[in-house]
């Protein structure tokens, strides 16, 4: 297809240049790009191809070059990229130096937050409009788009509960698909079922009046007059109520792929006074069947050809073996020996690849929907009753947990196993999804035993040992391919708190906590090869640390060097000092590596990676560089 | 009074020997053990006269040797130790090796979870249920009492939907009291406040059913027949419409202070599949009068004499300034001064001394209720739009937060300030209140600078110094008494990222990051009088840590030592390991003084601190240690 009208689209202004039909044709071109894309690689699709009517409806509307939008979460952002000016960059999407695949205030004043954690769009947009009240700026809308999938996030409730008390003029936009990335689930799903089959409801217009008119007078007295029944058969015949008894003002649901409608809709909801929630049924994957067909593959697929009868064929790929697969596969074994295993995931059913699970043990598959607290303390609830709960949550979303990992599980000692998944750079997502603030935030609690696979034998190893351990335990892998790390002895099994010396070197030690391993390993061949006596650990535990080893290591090589995917704040490489610390020795011969004390941008992992130097090359060069320096005098004074 | 029948109940399989005149008796015996604690010590004291009769009528009805029971928050935890065998040890409460305030799992099976953030119950009981169920044991019943003030808490809302999934059988009781510590807000507080004027809905028999039998039929096209019709007039003629929505059957209100009618509903709902809420009203304060008209004081009161008349007299009380006070007196003229700040408390007005601010200034003062996530993504909003946000959280409630000060404000390295109250220990609360952690979690995320007063003036200096910073600022202070370190030279104004140097030192360096500041004054007074060249410096920043004076100190002196009121792992400590490791400097002569890495028990602050050895003498005693353990050889080759 031949872009006419995209390229003429550098800001929403000039979408007001056109009329329906051209309006149209705008929509199909919207849709094409989005299919380009992920022709070549992967990115969030089925989502983008649901909001293209609701985007372009939004932007004839409101002028948000002044008034506020927030796309929560922001993985459907793709449509608003491509008329706010970013068309020509729009190839470039997830690539290191390209445009973000979520909102990035820095391409555009259109996007407001960087987002990627869901749910928080109703607060920040409340915030805004309460701010822009205060400032003497009325005038500016604010609207708030938010799916079905993020809805029963707590914080939306909690800022639902605020917005109706501040009673603020504030839309928010449900964009209801019947799903998050997996089949929406929980008592607000049925809810939403149910909502589906009721009449269109205008809060506005309260135009279900004439109902009142043909009921009969009530003079029971546990009936408090009629008014107040009255009130209560206004909210009656629709699917609004939830949100009407939280404050807000319902209207809806209306069809979210009709422009014309949603134009209406928008433009009579737009200067309604108080919080006012717009129903908006739209289908993720609209105008690309497979898409419709399941969206869960094509939520964010692996790149495919299309077919000129519009099917899409896997483009092929290598059969790699993710840590993701490994876990999962190990977690169903573990699940198959062990009736007491029970495994948790937040709406990531297909990201933590437990479909199986599900499938072939849905008694102990639970899946919260995008409630990272609540799992975790659902989950504290279980092993206080006997089982062996495992949560399968990304790093970064485990954020969202935070305080139910301090009071439900550190405080009570209880067996809880958190897999994290995604722990270290997340690649094309980018600082949203990194997780590389774990091995920082999991040891600050008490109790919690921390550890991480430095290959797949030990991830497969670790899950077992986790789940059998008599308290908290985190693992943490990448998202990547699982290696299996060569050893020249067997593999050692897991033993609470120490480490796996795979090889011993008198001048240099690389101590490897998690993922980084297979670049470690490759680091000390080469740097072996070149007759450096250089040994390599695979640290295994950050708590407890193995401190005979570690210590021993600092007291006797030249050269120590820690490695890890996590910020060096607080991270791995502070343990190691605190720990040498705490034995009185010197640590001048340690180098932490890691990440720096910045927010790293989105792209490919292993270039990132490359660029903040964690890997082979870069450990090579630090250890050389270290090796001279201790060969030379020291540059300070200690 | 004499207590007749309290040390006759030793568990609650006593309270069935009872009659309802001697409950009514037990349950004045109990009030007065509950006066007779705060007429000594500061407690939690209005929700506890409140739920006397509900803890009465639930442990009645089942069996918690057995069946599950949480209260939620546990500050209403009083009348339950009471009558599970914990009154002889009751006047100990809150005390340095008494009961806890809180439920503990170690004193009683009674309490299951140790407990103090609210809003976690559901989630837990819920958990405890769907385990009980997998291992065959669904004989046992589960129940959580929460009360209006933790229901607006996102994670409530989380476990409200998933327990509608799941089905399962769970009574939660909703204690409605109208109040958290502070009034409720919000749109939930308005919508319980109309359920207040509702009549009784029993969801168990439906009773409404006769109003369908007056309805007419109803047959236009928009009303999709007559059962979906008479369902919804069934959920139209009481107050709990909300929590039918959410897939929970609702029985209430009912009069929690009647004990006969209690029962006869706990009786009722016992059995009854799915989630079910009873919705109880009580009086905050019940039995005291004072504490009825004012539940904000007698939340957690002052100590007090009772008149005969029935009146409480503050007992005389030294008139020290908190820093909870200096904070708020310098938010307020701040505000005053500057009308683009605003401040935003988590339903802490009054513990966070804000009442000023909320009369004087009710339109830049916003109380999000317990809803700490909100209120940081709501602030981060406020701060895009160009306000100058204060969030007021203590410490530990802060973590709830943990994922919104990554997501919405580091990221987006926007100005918000964060004042986290009771950071340190936090005295007779215990480890659930304790906020020695946020050195730690602070410091994970980039952008945000991180502060903490040495004393008052400090504190008074950086509040306008932080709301001025163009990006993030952490500032922590203790609960305890402000004071003012003396100082020789004049006070230093704030500079970014710059220490204090209050006094140099040639042997040694005491470098305090907040509010420990005075005692380390003294241990480096009475040292100096020994003769030991020590000096002081007040660190303020912990990011950006002042490198430039504290690499000095660990080049220059023979032992510097480092103080913070937070865990060792990965706070102040650490970051100056960090720091000195990254200059290639030895850290032998540093030792980190700290919170050691396990829960902190309840207890006097001072006694707990002087317990860890994080007072002046223990200041003196290390410093004595290291000086002796420098000068002679090192015990550990390095």
């Amino acid at each position: 297809m031949e872009y006419e009208l995209l390229p003429l689209i550098s800001s929403p202004q000039d979408l007001r240049t056109l009329n329906d039909e051209q309006l149209e044709k705008l929509a199909s071109e919207i849709r094409e790009a989005l299919c380009q894309i992920v022709e070549t690689k992967p990115a969030h699709f089925a989502s983008n191809l649901g909001v293209v009517e609701l985007c372009l409806a939004l932007h004839l509307v409101f002028d948000f070059s002044r008034d506020r939008l927030l796309w929560d979460t922001g993985h459907q952002i793709y449509p608003h990229k491509l008329i706010t000016g970013r068309f020509p960059q729009f190839l470039s999407i997830r690539d290191r130096g390209g445009l973000m695949g979520f909102p990035n205030p820095r391409e555009s004043p259109y996007d407001l937050f960087m987002t990627g954690h869901a749910g928080s769009s109703v607060s920040t947009v409340l915030g805004m409009k309460t701010a822009d009240d205060l400032l003497g700026e009325s005038d500016r809308k604010s609207v708030a788009v938010i799916g079905d999938g993020a809805l029963p996030s707590g914080v939306v409730f909690e800022a639902f509960n605020n917005a109706a008390g501040l009673n603020k003029d504030l839309l928010v936009i449900l964009n209801d698909n019947k799903m998050g990335i997996c089949p929406r689930v929980g008592g607000l799903a049925e809810y939403l079922d149910k909502a589906r089959v009721a009449p269109f409801y205008n809060g506005l217009k309260r135009d279900v009046a004439w109902v009142l008119n043909k009921l009969p007078m009530v003079g029971d007295s546990t009936v408090k007059g009629i008014s107040t029944f009255k009130d209560a058969v206004k909210t009656l015949l629709h699917g609004g109520m939830l949100f009407e008894q939280l404050g807000f003002r319902y209207i809806g649901p209306i069809d979210g792929h009709d422009l014309r409608s949603l134009r209406k809709h928008l433009e009579m909801v737009k200067d309604i006074k108080g919080p006012t929630l717009l129903h908006v049924f739209t289908d993720k994957g609209k105008g690309f069947q497979p898409a419709c067909e399941d969206p869960v593959k094509f939520h964010s697929p692996s790149p495919f050809e299309r077919t000129p009868e519009g099917f899409a064929i896997p483009r092929v790929q290598g059969k790699s073996v993710s840590y993701t697969e490994i876990a999962s596969e190990t977690i169903y074994r573990q699940m198959k020996q062990d009736e007491k295993v029970v495994v948790l995931t937040a709406a990531m059913c297909a990201g933590n690849n437990l479909e199986k699970v599900r499938d072939e043990l849905p008694d102990r598959f639970f899946d919260t929907g995008i409630c990272e607290a609540h799992a975790v303390a659902f989950a504290a609830g279980m092993a206080k009753s006997g089982m062996k709960p495992i949560v399968d949550i990304y790093s970064t979303f485990l954020q969202r947990s935070f305080d139910h990992i301090f009071q439900e599980v550190a405080l009570q000692n209880l067996p809880v196993t958190f897999c994290m998944d995604r722990a270290g750079l997340c690649g094309p997502d980018g600082p949203t999804h990194h997780g590389v603030f774990d091995n920082t935030y999991m040891r600050a609690f008490p109790n919690i035993t921390v550890m991480a696979p430095g290959d797949s034998q030990d991830l497969e190893a670790m899950i077992p040992f986790a789940v059998n351990h008599d308290g908290p335990v985190s693992i943490r892998y990448p998202k990547t391919t699982a290696e299996v790390v060569p050893r020249d002895t067997s593999f050692a099994p897991i033993e609470y708190g120490k480490s796996e010396v795979i090889s011993w070197g008198n001048d240099v030690a690389i101590v490897c906590f998690g993922g980084l391993l297979s670049e470690c390993l490759k680091a000390a061949d080469k740097l072996s090869k070149d007759g450096i006596d250089i040994g390599l650990i695979n640290a295994r535990f950050l708590r407890p640390l193995d401190t005979d080893v570690i210590l021993k290591a600092i007291r006797s090589c030249e050269v120590v060097i820690t490695v890890e995917e996590n910020t060096l704040c607080g991270g791995f490489g502070s343990t190691v000092l605190e720990c040498a610390n705490d034995a009185g020795l010197s640590t001048q011969n340690v180098r932490r590596l890691g990440i720096p004390d910045r927010f790293i941008e989105h792209g490919d992992r292993a270039t990132l990676l490359a660029e903040l130097g964690l890997n082979a090359s870069g450990f090579i060069r630090v250890v050389r560089e270290m090796l001279e320096w201790q060969s030379s005098d020291s540059p300070v004074a200690s």
